[in-house]
């Protein structure tokens, strides 16, 4: 009896001990077609991690940071997060007759995307304020579950948490398997984010960096809550990323992944550390699967960034010849 | 050779099993004795780690946060950032010759502790502004280190990071064996604390919650850089600890742990969250091996926060009486 267990201890011990090597005997990147892209990651990771190699890095440095609008998941027609502020407007307008008259709310009412536009930055934050303020922070959450659980992309007419780019999915995890911590960086509300990141992209709510407002501590009827403001706090896009990097993390990443000119300034600052780096830009160039896109897209416009992406030789993904697949119910 | 193979697996697998329960059969909290207080924290340990319990809490839930001045180690006889700031400025001050005659620098330099504290916060601001502003914030890191290699508190003549209070860290260490993510949520300076909280508490930069100056990415010379400017960003004390919480974690702490009415609020927040609570508020009752001071202290004081702790039962620690020792080189 106690030889069996002994054995069956020892039996349990080595697969615990090689799991990981069995996991890297299988491709931890299926959805990425061999390529430059691939065996860049590849490449990066290997060196970081050999132990004893003159690349190596702790695992508590290994940070990597992905942009999430058209990094993690698409951000065409629109923003997916424009699209929620849209839908709360429909849902909040009867509270606001003012609205029917009033902009930037007669265009979003409308559907009237040229006349919103038209209402410039100004009209996109009075939005966000109206829709995104002026309650507790548990009462947004609320809110931001309910519409991911109802709402559907024009497009794919699926909810927006199934369509992540599944070789992204792949690649955090790759990297986690690997002593990274990934973080998300975004330009997104920091709370329309976190009530889904952990359970879509395997990303804590302590892991999630993003634009937000100002709330206020305040006891309610004996309770306390934090009370959204309608007034801006930190916008977390371009030169902002840098800042909220080292505002959150404190640390410089050693890998950094975007899509856009809006996160050009976070593979700045990460590429200028010592030592290793992977800098990744996802072009969109897919208009079959995703959609193709660069320089003229109003959102997530990629300009700036792609010229010196090139010039750098920093890793860009073709989606269309890197991707074998995009997202996770592709075949 | 095979067999004796696979009993030095398997002996070594029994260790690393039953290592957890070899360090539970131990005391893990030595320099506490035998009260209420570690009666307290043994408790609510168990059973928020007890599997199948109806106080289970899962691990990624497990968040625990420390004030960091008066909580983790001393206060007095001034804030440790204080006498930081003071020494800049005399470092500083063949630079600015206008300061021997202008408040608040004259009272700094003169060591003038009642003509300081009449400028009020708004000469403690200026104060922290002229030593914690206008350099890079690599700059600033390394002139927080050079200072803590060889400053020296006034009454103890050791380096600062020395006076921390070894009940503490083990408790920190406790939680972390048992689970929970340990986190700073501090008065302080988010970049005050970063240099030293891992090596010292075991707590990552990025799990360092405090108040910050305005940052701002730049490209100096080709090279991109943070300059730290002179305004403040956040103050997280009081009702901003919360806030700082749900900006920073965007989860709720199951623990809290402070010594002053600035923490008040988080006690609160924590509170109020559901299921097992542990609110812990560091009474300084030593004298003799530390400080004795509450309701009157300029730095820390105790006052409203001892009495909601009083009526709301959370747990007190009584320095004195609580604490077999107080700093590591104590015998």
């Amino acid at each position: 009896m106690k030889r069996t267990y002994t054995r069956a201890l020892a039996i349990a011990c080595a697969i615990a001990l090689y799991a990981p090597i069995l996991t890297h005997a299988a491709d931890p990147l299926p959805s990425w077609n061999d390529g430059a892209a691939k065996q860049a990651i590849v490449a990066c990771v290997a060196k970081v991690t050999q132990e004893g190699g003159a690349a190596f890095v702790p695992p508590e440095e290994r940070i990597a940071v992905f942009d999430n609008d058209g990094t993690l998941w698409p951000e065409q027609p629109m923003y997916f997060q424009i699209a929620f502020a849209l839908d709360r407007v429909r849902v909040l307008a009867p509270q606001h007759p003012e609205w029917q008259e009033k902009q930037p709310f007669k265009a979003a009412l409308a559907g009237d995307m040229r006349a919103l536009a038209e209402t410039g930055l100004h009209g996109v934050l009075e939005l966000i304020m109206a829709t995104h303020a002026g309650m507790t922070t548990e009462a947004f959450e609320t809110i931001v579950k309910d519409w991911l659980a109802t709402a559907r992309h024009p497009r794919f007419n699926r909810p927006y948490t199934n369509l992540v780019y599944r070789p992204m999915l792949e690649l955090l995890e790759y990297l986690r398997t690997n002593g990274f911590k990934t973080w998300i960086v975004s330009g997104g509300g920091i709370e329309f984010m976190r009530p889904w990141t952990e359970k879509i992209y395997g990303i804590p709510p302590e892991q999630v960096v993003g634009s937000s407002i100002k709330t206020k501590f305040e006891i309610r009827d004996g309770k306390p809550v934090l009370v959204r403001l309608p007034e801006m706090d930190f916008i977390d896009d371009k030169a902002g990323k840098p800042v909220g990097i080292h505002q959150f993390i404190g640390r410089r990443p050693i890998a950094a992944f975007g899509n856009s000119d809006g996160d050009l300034q976070m593979l700045q600052w990460t590429a200028d550390g010592k030592g290793t780096r992977l800098l990744l830009l996802v072009h969109h160039t897919d208009a079959r699967r995703e959609w193709a896109y660069d320089r003229q897209s109003p959102f997530g416009r990629l300009d700036k960034a792609l010229d010196i992406a090139r010039d750098r030789e920093w890793t860009i993904v073709d989606m269309q010849k890197d991707w074998q697949r995009v997202f996770p119910f592709d075949p």
